[in-house]
């Protein structure tokens, strides 16, 4: 359809349109015409650990040093060095569901049993069903991966819930991966880590990227910060694997974390704007309901209604025929990990982080026309 | 030692102490401006994976389509991703040794069964024991690495030795790892690749890089070169492990490979100057027996009769008392994969890419005086 001259409004990528902030560009040339070209240590220059270390440190409360960190190239590949490190073939790992798809596919590649945990829709916001959390946990069961601060739903978790995830790890003795991806991408509060919570740092595996807080997704850059043992294993890993994460874009994560911030802060206030924006329009739809998260850049709303107006029965014919009717694109449900038995009710998701608010505005404004039409 | 005060030669790091062409960087800067920091395609972005397709072609006589070309985060992910995607558990691999130490460790780490084949010493160099090969070869056997252009050891296959090596995976169904990091690094003659030959292509995975060409190690900018089946099983990988590589710098390695090749060529100038400063010295020392190789960066001299003469028995103390005495630091036999039985020589690896010509001749000025002492 872009091909064809039509306009596409895509809020169905969880990228950033936006540039890096020059600082980090500035300190990756730097560090080029120093000539940090070649190869560096598999687990990242020390410059970088101790940078992500302090970082990590003021911003959760914990107490962590540059040997707990592992520089990753990005994010995602904390997902699968996890699984590789604490998962066996034929152990149980619980995952968050709608959640981001790579956990279900990597457990499954490597050999684990994926166990779907849910979320319910309270007045709050969508929180996780605990009990149902603690049904699955079974002997085999080795670890959780826990999302707070939830792609795609921007669930957040209360302290009572993170608190809970936490006893239940410790009781039934299982590795935690907290994927922090989007801990600076707020609003409004404070974010916490449930590796800060007692008893925590030693089983929790901290998912750290520089993609979203820094608009550096092209760029692979994160870290895992664990616990020593594990940091250890994963650093082996790197070393077997890609030898290290890019030299020279190393330094220029550490300029990041410690340079100047205007350009950071932007991002940030640009992506409220967003928020805003979408939220607007999408909560005026008819048979549209939505909640308005304060973090994350994603919107989960519930269309069952706005489908049945319509008369379309499945969730991705109803993708299919928006985006033919308006050019909006969306991803639906049926993307963030295979549905479960009960579900009853559909739900898509919206990114505002790729398009500006004025297509926000016009893309979500032909939404609401056809919905509602 | 080196924190001592006492000047290091470090001959022991396959690593590059030269520039990446400017070209490169420019190129890089060019894709940052022009926006590309965001995601990107798991298997590349299409501009690299036909300037890889082309270039491979044009350099090899094969017919390859941007469809084969998977870019990866350095050369050394193919390893990984290619026994990920032909081998199963309990299935045997047969691999160099000495060879590069990731083969031997993957292959087990992945729970495969590692199958060392030897080098024997012949008049023009070392050559595949052949004999060798096809007695390790069972009904297990999935695959075979072949490292034409070896290291540690620079040896480099006759037509004959790569035809027979390609007869066998016909003969037996086996996958073929070409490793060919160091096809472009040749001083003199001209590289074939096994994937050229009849019936190869569709068996072979190619591990390209543009890490010693470009003196790009830090950048980590590689590619598998694979059949259909297998590239869109590493894509798929690609997806779920790291995302993509990194995003300009993909377009930086287009640039390189089609762009203005001066400074290339003056990198492998260089590098044949130190070559020869390297063999100069080596040769002449008492006890040690050296050929020298028209490819790669490394030296692999036979130091039986140095080690005899001064008393020591074993290969990694004489690197160790080298390296207390004169400062130069080098890998033995046993950094390439474990000794195998019936092994009576004891070799050491001289890598020259890390040092001026100036203290490589320093440097293996001192060791002779030591040797010799
Ligand atoms: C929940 C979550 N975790 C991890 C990631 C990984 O991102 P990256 O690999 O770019 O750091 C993402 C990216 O979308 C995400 O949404
Ligand atoms: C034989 C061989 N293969 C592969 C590699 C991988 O290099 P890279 O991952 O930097 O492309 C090397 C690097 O030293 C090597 O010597």
């Amino acid at each position: 359809m872009g091909a064809k001259g039509h306009r596409i409004y895509p809020f169905h990528l969880g990228d950033i349109d936006l540039p890096t902030p020059r600082v980090v560009t500035e300190a990756m040339n730097t560090a080029i015409a120093d000539g940090k070209t070649g190869y560096c240590p598999g687990a990242g220059i020390p410059a970088l650990r101790e940078a992500l270390a302090d970082d990590v440190n003021m911003r959760r409360g914990t107490s962590y040093t540059p040997e707990n960190v592992v520089v990753q190239p990005g994010g995602k590949p904390v997902i699968t060095k996890f699984l590789q490190a604490v998962m066996n073939e034929g152990e149980e790992v619980l995952y968050p569901n709608p959640g981001f798809p790579i956990y279900e596919s990597q457990i499954e590649y490597l050999g684990g049993i994926a166990k779907a945990y849910r979320y319910v829709p309270t007045e709050r916001g969508f929180a996780i069903d605990l009990d149902q959390v603690e049904s699955l946990i079974t002997p085999k069961t080795r670890a959780i991966i826990y999302n707070d601060l939830q792609n795609p739903i921007s669930a957040e978790s209360t302290d009572a819930e993170r608190e809970a995830v936490a006893q239940l790890a410790i009781e039934h003795d299982l590795w935690v991966l907290s994927d922090e991806a989007y801990f600076e991408m707020r609003y409004s509060g404070e974010s916490k880590s449930i590796a800060s919570l007692p008893g925590m740092a030693e089983r929790t595996v901290i998912l750290y990227t520089f993609s979203k807080k820094f608009a550096m997704t092209g760029w692979r850059l994160g870290a895992a910060i664990a616990p020593p043992e594990i940091a250890g294993v994963i650093s082996t890993m790197n070393t077997n694997n890609e030898s290290c994460t890019t030299h020279f874009i190393q330094y220029a994560g550490a300029e990041a974390l410690r340079g100047d911030q205007t350009e950071v802060k932007a991002i940030l206030d640009t992506l409220r704007g967003r928020r805003d924006a979408a939220f607007d329009v999408l909560s005026t739809i008819k048979g549209v309901t939505i909640a308005k998260p304060e973090s994350t850049f994603y919107l989960f709303p519930d269309v069952t209604e706005a489908m049945a107006a319509k008369g379309i029965e499945e969730v991705n014919a109803f993708s299919t025929e928006a985006l033919h009717a308006t050019g909006v694109s969306f991803c639906t449900r049926k993307h963030f990990g295979r549905p479960q038995p009960g579900e009853d009710r559909d739900y898509v998701r919206f990114a505002y982080s790729g398009l500006p608010e004025e297509h926000i505005r016009g893309g979500l404004g032909l939404l609401k026309s056809w919905i509602e039409s």
